[in-house]
């Protein structure tokens, strides 16, 4: 049991759109990812996702409401099923916290060039 | 769905150590507390409890392993069964983020005058 300075944690990885876990609770794990332009669109049928910001501006379209802005300190949930598609504008790097079950898989069903499959711990 | 600006939510109350629901996700809460001087020690049987700091310093006591400071943007996993003690130093007022399941008891098994039975979101 070690207190985790978040920041320290984000200078261990570069690589875009690929979370690492940081932690783990209850089944969930909390997970750090850096992002930039485009995500693909996709959903988790059975699992419900937030997004904590670090730095900068993370976009969320979703299919039948208005695009979200997560700034940093803010927060967004989105429940199962719902679609999405995280990006960021203008090649901002963003940083940000996932809370989301140890089962949800990166891009939900969708297979994509950008879809990691086995998670580091970092 | 909505983004939430966590500052904001901190200035909807005062009391301390009377955590508030801002979110829920997978059967968890997601909660803010400010607390300050000295809590209960407790424990969780059942669940896991995560505390992250927003503002000034968070200690944790432990019944045997060395006391946990826990500053801001950074975080401290408290595994289920494990008794401890959060407290604030010199009166320092903390702001923190709570992550736990949805049925998790304020104070565990003990009841003390600081035990909240019913959360309210904010």
């Amino acid at each position: 049991m070690k207190t985790i300075t978040v920041n320290d944690k984000f200078e261990k990885f570069n690589k875009h759109w690929t979370p690492h876990i940081i932690g783990e609770l209850n089944g969930q794990y909390v997970k750090l990812a850096k992002v930039k332009d485009d995500f693909v669109w996709h959903d988790h049928a059975d699992e419900d996702e937030m997004f904590f910001v670090f730095k900068g501006t993370l976009y969320l379209d979703f299919r039948d409401q208005p695009t979200q802005a997560v700034g940093p300190g803010e927060m967004l949930i989105v429940p199962r099923g719902v679609e999405h598609r995280p990006w960021t504008k203008d090649g901002e790097e963003v940083w940000l916290m996932l809370f989301e079950p140890r089962q949800t898989k990166h891009t939900g069903e969708v297979e994509d060039a950008k879809t990691v499959k086995e998670l580091q711990w970092i």
